[in-house]
């Protein structure tokens, strides 16, 4: 049996659903049976992340354990969390298992640093920008980076909000709007560290332009088996 | 907590992204937390069905069970399997459980029935369509069926593992090519009896052909959480 990645998922469903495309995407397999195996615990009501972190709502923290429970008692080896600002809480969410917990905010920016990105601009929910998740990494790295001023915050949640309520077109245009106005400031690369910001994107061709956390974490949790042996 | 609806998958993995994809799109919800909790388990080393049924390779039953076992746990509350294929063993499967356990095949079957489809041609799986899972039901409904001589059911599973294998292009045309001679039998809809065969003609405009047994499944699915109060 190969190794099982577990996604600790729902935050929101469709990225979720984006994490287990990527994963086939990038695992080289002519047939079923040489994809990777994945259990999927996809739950969307988990309390809203940016809610709590910016306002006080509901913790989420309760729901991301009990998942978290699931995905162990299934034997999953490996968890990733396609929700970027749900790494807020990775730190208690690593400690409370033994099972290797990939973090997509260090995985990013490794690829940033690797790359020798010099500056790029975040493009994330309210909540990740407030708590500097992307920040304090790429301070340490001297990378310079961009974060939207209030008014282009607001839009590019608003986009986030839009396109998880079902309405893509509208996303996509709020979104776009944002970043025309931050390439002006000389940004090499935009980070999508929101997981829903690779799917508003979808119908962009200028993916250059962009580094997707959700594709960089999976790529990392696609290696992982193949480098521990056992998997492959 | 809604009730949790969980998928047997990996046959193959794409499929269960679909059927995944599908839930969302068919769930009338303006933010995450109005979307219903999923647990997939795609386990795509499930040995392969077709060559099972038709020239005895390794039974795929015991790693299905294993699967089942895992949704059990996970307290999943309605199952479902995005693979035609996989039905040859669905009485098995439902009798190893007690949770509620949808059928695709027959989901299918009933809406040509309801919606009074007098001719449908069945594009599946060499080991579907030899172990008639989709004529015995259409021949007790005298619904009119066509299927594939043997050469196009060869070019039919070829574009299956064509696409199982990364060649999407290859698949469509393949595919195409036997769809347009069906055509000439005068059939209303083409049955879509592999849930890779949604994915193949993806790019495919005229759905109105089409009956997508992976989105009948995925729509009474749905409808079963909604029915059943204390899901929404």
């Amino acid at each position: 049996m190969k190794k099982i990645i577990g996604i600790l998922g729902g935050m929101g469903p469709a990225a979720t659903v984006d994490a287990m495309e990527k994963i086939i995407k990038h695992t080289p397999a002519t047939c079923d049976q040489e994809h990777i195996p994945v259990i999927a615990v996809s739950f969307p009501e988990i309390p809203d992340r940016t809610t709590n972190i910016l306002s006080d709502g509901e913790s989420p923290l309760n729901k991301m354990l009990a998942a978290l429970r699931i995905l162990e008692s299934a034997g999953a080896q490996c968890i990733i969390m396609p929700c970027n600002t749900a790494h807020y809480w990775y730190n208690e969410l690593k400690a409370a298992t033994k099972i290797n917990f990939l973090n997509m905010i260090d995985i990013t920016c490794n690829k940033i640093v690797n790359e020798r990105i010099n500056h790029v601009a975040i493009l994330a929910t309210t909540a990740t920008v407030k708590s500097g998740l992307y920040q304090s990494r790429l301070e340490k790295e001297n990378i310079k980076f961009v974060i939207s001023d209030d008014i282009q915050q607001r839009c590019v949640m608003e986009s986030i909000l839009d396109y998880k309520g079902g309405d893509a077109g509208k996303a996509y245009f709020l979104l776009k709007g944002v970043i025309s106005q931050l390439q002006s400031f000389g940004v090499e690369k935009f980070v999508m560290g929101c997981t829903e910001i690779p799917l508003i994107l979808s119908r962009d061709g200028d993916v250059d332009r962009y580094i997707d956390a959700t594709e960089e974490l999976i790529k990392n949790a696609v290696e992982w088996c193949y480098i521990d042996e056992g998997c492959f």
